[in-house]
């Protein structure tokens, strides 16, 4: 079909069949080459074309990614794969790399690693970085404590619309985490803040910029406690139609939100990211 | 713990418990009061104070609520009280109220009552409501053509910035529909448009306004096709951490979008609305 669309057709990537994965094990295949690659693509096709490498080139493109994307596409591999990865990277670049990693993420990694090296591992990272991710590993893993994110926009109440909005559109945020917006008295670090209320995205949009958040606040969206359980989080998305709520604790503070792509991967088969994905 | 805080506390009517089943159930509870009670809840908990509700009082006030504010209700209900709530409005009413519905909802609806009570319904739709239910009606329930809405927001790719936000933050749509927007060859009602690609609500919000939407179209976004099932599309989700994603016929037409919340209705348990809900 492509025969007579003349010289010269570019394709996606992750369309290309067949030759890629002899390519990619040819000595000719460099690593710089592979790099240049992976560089448009999304982690999680990343992470499947690494799945696709020989072990020594997989390892070598681990070491040549700088720890941003190495953590971004860490998060997309299958846990066997992910600790497999660890131990290969060694402990101080592992700790590198956890300490980019979305806290929850990396809170699921170590949770899969024995005590004593998942406890060197946080050890070596930086405290701000393993505060967190120690937080999320004294929940269990299928509730809502440890299922969250540690790091929602969080905004105190005399921010400005135009602010929020400027926060939400940071591209490091999902779709889901930009979706809302938790307003708490100050500090606003997790888990310190008393939870006030959350502001919807389509909402700041609908607003002067120089408004303030905390005249906006929707205080009647139920909250999620950090012990429920993964089918009371996941009733709970499908009940009110969400993909992002806050999880507050006894005392009212926001310990962090649950956003619907976790409560996937967890309802997901465990060797679910083993199998083709769709869509492609 | 409310006495001594003053003579008067406003408590959410979903925080009232114990007395709220036997003071609805009671004589003096009338219509009209329940309707001014539900006028600031959620679809999804006018729908669970509902079904508390004894039958002729539930029905009482399903009559006094206007079409659109009855659809939303009605699709937050377990499929066996949707079908008995279709039986005792009839079927000049159930047209009315199906046309009002997401068509998504309206076909699931749909598929849970016998051929000829279904057809009926359809035929006394306005066809403008009832023809994208009869596509839906065509794919089954657990595939992406199933799941789908026909109706996300579908932009020209002359569209402004300024005006595929305004269309984005329209409070009819789901933060997962707002998600994103797609962008296709006009005409821009589905299932004809030719698909060109997507733009997320956060690339809008970092784009100049008078920019066109045809400038930042992300074409690389994996789209799902029609028969894709449930599972794939949950894959699709969780791997690319997505709320929303384009299905897309084998002729390149945008014929819907699937969104999360779709999703997790159909891997929850059938009776799931019948259990407690989570985060009240």
């Amino acid at each position: 079909r492509l025969a007579r669309r003349g010289a010269i057709h570019v394709v996606d990537w992750q369309h290309v069949q067949g030759i890629t994965q002899n390519e990619l094990s040819m000595p000719g295949q460099g690593v710089a080459q592979l790099l240049m690659q992976f560089e448009d693509l999304r982690a999680a096709d990343v992470a499947n074309a690494m799945r696709e490498l020989p072990v020594k080139r997989r390892m070598e493109v681990a070491l040549a990614l700088d720890d941003e994307r190495l953590a971004d596409v860490v998060q997309e591999l299958p846990d066997d794969d992910q600790v497999e990865m660890m131990h290969y990277l060694g402990v101080d670049r592992g700790a590198d790399v956890l300490e980019a990693m979305d806290p929850d993420d990396a809170a699921d990694l170590l949770g899969e690693l024995p005590e004593t090296e998942a406890e060197s591992l946080l050890r070596l990272m930086d405290p701000e970085d393993s505060a967190p991710v120690r937080r999320l590993l004294e929940h269990s893993p299928d509730t809502a404590g440890g299922l969250m994110t540690t790091e929602p926009v969080v905004l105190s109440a005399s921010t400005t619309v135009a602010e929020a909005l400027a926060r939400a559109r940071n591209p490091d945020l999902t779709p889901a985490l930009a979706s809302l917006v938790f307003v708490v008295r100050p500090p606003t670090a997790t888990p310190t803040g008393a939870y006030l209320g959350c502001v919807h995205l389509q909402q700041l949009l609908r607003e002067p910029p120089a408004s303030l958040v905390g005249g906006i606040i929707d205080k009647a969206l139920p909250k999620l406690g950090p012990e429920d359980s993964l089918t009371a989080v996941t009733r709970y998305f499908a009940t009110y139609n969400l993909v992002c709520g806050p999880v507050v604790d006894d005392e009212e503070h926001l310990v962090g939100a649950v956003t619907v792509d976790d409560v996937l991967d967890h309802l997901l088969p465990e060797d679910w990211r083993d199998q083709e994905v769709a869509g492609q």
